[in-house]
């Protein structure tokens, strides 16, 4: 049970072992490469001078450039979805266990590719490129701090359709991503529905509503909070005076959202968590025991990652309706692709009315939709950790073929 | 809809006309009374002087005081459980739709009274009489601070057992209480079963699990990380270098805690909410108007309330584990009252596998046990706005007829 904990808890950082993986590790060796955008022009009407983003690729492009599969990144994720970088790296990318050779995104047969968003949380991971607020400002040879602009879900996309075209694509077979990798996904099909032919989204929502706009921003209070934020501005100070605790806490509060009570309850079994804890009784400083287990598990990652980039992760999550104008509805109504939706049924952060919602939106208007859903006990975090349940969903719905009967898939 | 959200937030505060409150508003007139405890010793061993709890009571004591009911409060509330203490307060207390005269728990027959807990977090409230960080210590001649000892759901219910016995009262008809006034009344069910008759336990739990734990810890981030924290000792600067903001953070995360988004979807629809704001789309530091609008009727209530008592009510209901000492099993084995467990169907706070496992322990134990779902969009504040819905369950339970089918009880 501990190293099942071990690997959800790295599910949020850039690796992962899918719950279910079988036996034969992956051995696809992947190689991180940088795309470059002199200037980019952001949807809110800002430049960006000389943005570089991350991408891998798993797979061959063929000849007819007509065989691709983007895959789009959850929140704390970045465009590591398979494979390994080095043979020894303890966990491949997240979405390992459906991608790969003869794995239901086949990669004897597509070309499967990601990129590292802007303003991605692992701006001090080395296996990730992107450009946010830690990045330097050509103009001022500062970083930008919170003088960058506020980016959104199209700006992800568009900086994903500069690398694909960069590369002569001009067609998804299909776009698939978790959580936040959904939204982009959903966007995708929007934005440019003459390019994307098949859209799966994981764990996904069409918008932000009330409710998730405002419990994002929850995400942000340790970090704005923190004595040491200074306003974004904390990148020239020394290390120990940057917003770490508030960044840490934050942290541990997403790992939380991500997680149903039904897999912390365990995590507490594991730790040997009780209520009744003597130091939490006899001090108010003390802390119960899964609380500190959670920051400390935070802790492990913050120093891979920025503050600042998070308040903007948050902001482009809370921006989001489809199509980026009018309504979820105007948005949906543009989408050709023909739709995989798979919602969690335990997930407590993007629930699954978000996915219910598209399914009836796109119905109505007589569009393709096909609704699966994820049971397990991770929560949210079964879209990432639990996909190789819907392993044989995805690749009957990348092949054409007619969905099966419910509870019938399985790998 | 506007009223309903404003009765709603209300219900956060101190006072609240229930949903489906009747149109003859109740016309009790009660008066706050102290109780004082000379010398009060903690569950965790500490004493602390000069013990102050506010209590108010509904209905009359009869002669063998045989007809006590006891309500106890949740986490933002107070004994103001019912009628107004002017004729001309807005609303009534906030279960004043199932305590009155004639109503299910009917106070033409029953004594009702409620008592204000230590810490409570109304501590600059006129109305809330409290002992806390915030009262002084007799032997410093200062406020506490976080020198007051950590205290638990045991200190709140020996603090309302010492108001009842000052009264002559040795027995309860009845305990009943929403949310962590659900911990309450199943731990005095617990600690003191040969007083407790009756317990009705709604929204609530029987202990603190890990994913409780953790999650009510978030809620004390923002004012920990407030730079006007101070270690918790603010209270002789002038009110602006208090932790408010913090304060105010706080409350806003404990709102959104107790409502669903079916709910919160509705407040975002009135208020005119949208995703792609401009203002939130032009700058990193605007905020999207449904985190104004929290963070605004937040504001409201924070001058009344104190960051050092949020914190020791948080670590009170982190402590809590029925009876007090080993397992929630143990605990609720003592129990020998008669019970009903009231869950919300729609709570993200106080999920209803809390009042489910409570119920099938009892059902184990061949205990007695009667588990009836609150429905409707509000989340877990159904256990408190929504609670008219379930005043017949309530009445025939204190009448001790037979539970009706499900789906049968209608107000």
């Amino acid at each position: 049970m501990f190293s099942l904990i071990g690997i959800v808890l790295l599910a949020f950082t850039f690796a992962s072992t899918p719950l279910h993986a079988k036996e034969n590790q992956s051995l696809m060796i992947v190689i991180k490469q940088t795309h470059s955008i002199d200037t980019f022009t952001t949807f809110g009407g800002q430049t960006i001078e000389n943005v570089k983003v991350g991408w891998e690729s798993y797979g061959e492009l063929n000849e007819d450039k007509s065989n691709v599969i983007l895959i789009t990144h959850y929140f704390t994720g970045n465009s590591h979805a398979a494979g390994k970088y080095h043979i020894d790296d303890a966990e491949p990318g997240y979405w390992d266990a459906i991608i790969g050779p003869n794995k239901a995104i086949d990669t004897n047969r597509f070309f499967v590719i990601s990129v590292d968003s802007l303003v991605n949380i692992g701006a001090f991971d080395e296996n990730v490129i992107t450009t946010g607020p830690a990045s330097i400002n050509p103009k001022t040879q500062k970083p930008y701090g919170l003088t960058f602009p506020v980016v959104t879900m199209r700006d992800f996309v568009n900086t994903q359709k500069s690398v694909l075209e960069s590369l002569g694509i001009q067609k998804l077979y299909a776009v698939a991503g978790p959580s936040m990798g959904s939204m982009q996904a959903i966007e995708w099909a929007s934005a440019y529905p003459q390019w994307v032919e098949r859209l799966i989204s994981v764990i996904g929502s069409g918008s932000a509503d009330a409710w998730t706009s405002a419990y994002l921003e929850q995400w942000t209070v340790p970090i704005t909070m923190d004595i040491n934020f200074n306003g974004g501005d904390y990148y020239n100070l020394p290390k120990e005076q940057w917003p770490t605790l508030g960044l840490t806490h934050a942290l541990a509060m997403i790992t939380q959202s991500a997680l149903h009570p039904n897999f912390f309850i365990q995590i507490g079994a594991q730790i040997g968590y009780t209520p009744l804890e003597e130091d939490a009784l006899q001090s108010i400083s003390a802390k119960p025991s899964i609380v500190n287990w959670l920051m400390g598990r935070a802790a492990e990652r913050a120093h891979l990652m920025d503050a600042n980039h998070l308040l903007y992760l948050v902001r482009a999550n809370q921006l989001f309706v489809t199509g980026m104008q009018g309504t979820l509805e105007e948005g949906l109504k543009q989408i050709t692709a023909k739709v995989l939706l798979i919602p969690a049924t335990t997930d407590l952060l993007l629930m699954p009315y978000h996915a219910e919602k598209i399914d009836s939106i796109l119905r109505a208007n007589e569009q393709s939709s096909q609704l699966e859903y994820l049971s397990g006990d991770l929560g949210h975090l079964e879209g990432v950790a639990g996909i190789v349940k819907h392993a044989n969903t995805i690749r009957a719905f990348l092949n054409d073929e007619a969905p099966k009967a419910a509870n019938s898939d399985n790998e």
